[in-house]
């Protein structure tokens, strides 16, 4: 190993790169990327934003009296190299592994990682918290907090929202904008256009810059002084260019575009802008999976590749012959045979086409298809608009994602009872990306949603059956969710048919207990009811598939005839399926015992989804546990 | 009547308006402005606001071809002109009232309501849908969606959202950004000094536009040769200005600023720039209150001034002799009682420093108090970081616009169990704003998230322990709900002390029956209880403070000795205290029957309080009729 790194093995704190010379940052930086590479391609994990933000991280601890002064990474994508330059090299093996390390940067987990960063947009504003805390704690010694944003994540309005308010009041938060043209998809937007002309301006800020340099040297100028430092940068922009600059409108100042590969020269600009007074944007331009080629070459897909060959870049899809599909392409899929039959029908997702799969649609139908970005809550209204002229829209947004737009859904689809369709992916335990993004909310928050439909698919014909209804009926909004992951059915492609809105139903019969379950993990419940069976034990099972309206004449007779029922679902006890049946058998005067099973009421971390399962007892064995404890008092 | 409005009198559709001569537009504003000042003097409402758009709504339904053209105004405060020539003239006067007419548009009320209006930011959003929405519906006729925001609302994350997305589809929407460089309060944010400093192009945007029409008129430019249009303007700006434009960097033509008190102007403006193609804004200068001295010189006070002289501009205030105060007047006080114990204490509100009474702290701290404009996403992460560097904020945010913020509640504060208090001003029903203000969902959606306590005070005592404990514990996010409007005590003033967390009171003793109730409404049920012993009822009644952690105690208590339990709450049954108490009772297999009263399952439309609270059957006299109907059963 120290072979093979013969820097980077004796980084184990950003102390110890400080002591290096500025000439060894390249090699470090080089032995990061090989670091990574080698590490990544047998534990997988993001890739190719984490490869682009190298010289960034590097450049930042080398300059910044990091835990001292913060780091607020913008997702985690970007953040590995900050893992192991931060005392995490020995153990970024365990990266995403139940008990490992997070993928995303946690405060939990290590005191340089400053903010948590799983959903994307909220740097700056939990930056300019830190900021303006550091001023009202009247530390002793000047903290400097640093932002790290992309340019998709600067598109989103919480962001935009830190923007507007990063001038207000005094503060010296510096923003980094990692400008790489790309979320996971290629970016969307008026400002990622916008960012990628702002070059026109190059000519002027290095002029400005230099000169700002030299008067600075010549201590023409200082801190102090920095309204004639302005008042100087207006005049030469006056006359160098024309170029509009969004954010110095927002009265942020700018510095860039530099190239965010040169990390000797960003060294360079930070130390030179790093102890100015008030909030600065610093544009950095990189390039996503930067120094592999293959990743170069097609980052989107390189984003998370999975297990990959590091020397060839040739990727080791592990694909499962004759496995079923994965739930989001059979969305994917119908959405496109939906849209054949009824031209009425638009597909809208956020920054995530291919993520949700509904770039099949944008394949098929691009003229009713869009990709809004990082921008679920415009997605959600904007959907609204479109419902409310006539037309179907079906939103694709993962289930923690959609947490962003939860008032435009009450408030622009909700009250109005339009026909929009929430396809919620990633609904339930996500697995190996952890805290930040378990769906384990949406049953809960879309459940007091008046006029809202809650709906979960238990295999991918429900899927399709259900999609089919939504968009068929004028029902109002119709949310369905399903898991990450694979579904059940070889042949999955059943003919799509409407369903009877608030109809679950009876799968086994059985005399000893109830079970009911709603969504895919109704399927981990059929196996354990098979199994329980094979012991001599009668344990009916209903699939619910709604939870909103529930099907009361299951309730009646389960209600009449069990002495106790356990609810079964992908989501928290809290608010869910088990919440919505209790309350009803309480209302209506049954004597029955609930046991609930799902996601506890904490936030749960990493690990893979099954490991997840058995950690919140929704395993097999904890269902077949469950129901023999109950039988047995 | 018509004496005194000669022409507006004779206006029952826009079709109406159209039939006059331009000339005769600034009568009809004349008249709509005093009509306006004789029904909110004595039918208060939202007055300021729909004073300063009186132009651009008589300009609008003139040139448009309404309501086949949208209007999709952003909140609704000032759509007060659109209502009274919208054929809502005559019953102008039930505004806000039960059975009356919104004070907000709304597409149920009338076909010229495009959207609903209630929460900010949202016009550009529902409009690019709709302007979308009319090329895949392929409108034979041109469909004019123009989406009227104001420069608050623009600050706001969604509508920057619709604006970044404005210009990446093909769509024709016009923005009309009506300026008035106030929100309720002051507006705050960078944007809105860049606004106001926009004015320094008005001399190019001037001649840019001269210029343009000439080219059209002598039929040198059509908009076909858009590009020609393009580059003939950017050099034109180039020649004449060095303005950086933000609007322009998102790719959205711009014009203005110009008087939006000049209606013939925006006519002719209107006209000139209504069938070109693309996104295009329209900036216009107006001024709250306009026309009506007093509220031109008090704006603030004048958002919502209640009833009023309408000659002399003397406010009838309503002041109660001996009346509690408001319960965000003691909220307020109690917060700067708390300041001046506590440095590490700090203020944030989005937009609503009176509405909160935040302005009282701001008054007192104005470096510990944050006003972040309308970014209630913003407002929790900021509070996030701020709590992460050792602060202990105190958010205060009406109950339906934090819904805004409902991932940064999860993701960026209970994730790290940061210690921010969430003040949720407006929970419960509000009265007479109506659907899209009603605070009914604060309790059900805070419920399911992990780490959160959530609380709600039944009096001002109450209310300033637990906002004492909140500050003195460690105890991660912590919520307190309170309603609009006044207290319940005079003498509210207590000595603040810390109460157990997860600890409720028994209030009342009786063997007949128990209410669990939770927040001010415990005084209704108390004085129901009352009044059912004068009738020989012996009813217990528990006040549970917090809905999460449950006091448990009172739940065994309750489920062993009670075979009917009613709850009571000030918000939505579908998940609130009576879904929290009867899932416990389910889990623990006591055989309790729980009636719940609270906000039912559908919107709330507008009336006072008091008249909300018996259409859904929690008054005075429902509580008793539940009690005594469960009792002889």
């Amino acid at each position: 190993m120290d072979n093979n790194y013969p820097l980077l093995s004796k980084i184990d704190t950003p102390e110890d790169l400080r002591k290096l010379p500025v000439a060894d940052l390249p090699q470090v930086c080089s032995e990061l990327r090989k670091f990574l590479i080698y590490s990544l391609s047998e534990n997988p994990g993001h890739f190719a934003s984490s490869m682009g933000a190298v010289e960034i991280t590097v450049a930042l601890h080398y300059v910044l009296n990091t835990p001292y002064d913060r780091i607020v990474w913008d997702v985690g994508h970007q953040a590995y190299s900050h893992k192991v330059l931060t005392g995490r090299r020995s153990v970024f093996n365990t990266s995403r592994k139940l008990n490992g390390i997070s993928g995303f940067p946690n405060p939990e987990e290590s005191e340089y990682d400053a903010f948590i960063a799983g959903h994307a947009s909220n740097s700056i504003s939990a930056g300019l918290g830190m900021a303006i805390a550091s001023r009202i704690n009247n530390d002793e010694k000047r903290r400097n907090v640093v932002a790290v944003i992309g340019d998709a994540s600067i598109g989103g309005g919480l962001a935009f929202e830190g923007l507007n308010n990063a001038s207000i009041n005094k503060n010296n938060l510096l923003i980094i904008l990692n400008d790489n043209d790309m979320a996971i998809d290629q970016s969307v937007g008026a400002l990622g256009e916008y960012m990628a002309h702002i070059n026109t301006s190059a000519s002027y800020n290095k002029i400005r810059y230099k000169a700002y340099k030299l008067l600075r040297k010549l201590h023409l100028i200082d801190e102090k002084h920095k309204d004639i430092i302005l008042r100087f940068n207006n005049s030469l922009k006056a006359l160098l260019t024309n170029q509009q600059n969004i954010f110095e409108g927002l009265n942020i100042r700018y510095f860039g575009p530099f190239d965010g590969h040169d990390v000797e020269r960003i060294v360079r600009v930070l130390n030179d802008i790093k102890d100015m007074e008030g909030p600065r944007i610093l544009h950095l331009r990189t390039q996503k999976g930067k120094g592999f080629t293959a990743a170069e070459t097609n980052p989107a897909v390189w984003h998370a590749p999975g297990k990959f060959d590091p020397e060839t870049g040739e990727r080791k899809e592990s694909v499962k012959q004759n496995a079923p599909l994965k739930y989001q392409d059979v969305f994917g899929h119908s959405l496109v045979e939906l849209a054949n039959m009824n031209d009425k029908l638009v597909g809208v997702t956020a920054a995530m086409p291919s993520g949700t799969s509904m770039n099949i649609m944008q394949s098929a139908y691009p003229e009713r298809t869009f990709d809004v970005g990082i921008a679920e809550g415009h997605a959600v209204t904007f959907s609204a608009g479109l419902a409310k002229d006539g037309l179907k829209p079906f939103c694709a947004i993962y289930s923690t994602f959609l947490q962003r737009a939860y008032d435009a859904i009450i408030n622009d689809v909700a009250i109005l009872n339009l026909p929009v369709t929430f396809c919620i992916d990633r609904a339930g335990l996500v697995g190996e990306d952890g805290v930040t993004h378990q769906g384990a909310f949406d049953l809960a928050y879309m459940r007091c949603v008046p006029n809202m439909t809650v709906a979960a698919p238990m295999n991918e014909h429900w899927l399709r059956n259900l999609m089919y209804t939504a968009q068929i009926k004028n029902c109002g909004p119709f949310s369905i969710r399903y898991p990450r992951g694979n579904g059940v059915l070889l042949d999955w492609k059943n003919e799509m048919k409407e369903v009877e809105i608030g109809k679950g139903v009876k799968l086994t019969e059985g005399d000893d207990i109830a079970i009911l379950s709603i969504g895919h993990i109704g399927n981990i419940v059929a196996d354990a009811v098979e199994g329980l069976k094979a012991q001599g034990m009668k344990v009916a099972h209903y699939d619910m598939v709604f939870l909103k309206p529930l099907d009361e004449s299951i309730l009646y007779e389960t209600g009449s005839k069990y002495k106790a029922v356990i609810t079964v679902e992908d989501g928290t006890v809290v608010g869910g399926l088990g919440t919505a049946v209790s309350e009803w058998y309480c209302e209506h005067g049954y004597n029955v015992k609930v046991r609930k099973i799902g996601i506890p009421d904490s936030f749960i971390p990493h690990g893979t989804v099954p490991q997840l399962y058995e950690l919140c007892g929704m395993d097999n064995n904890s269902i077949k546990d469950v129901v023999l404890s109950l039988i047995n008092n």
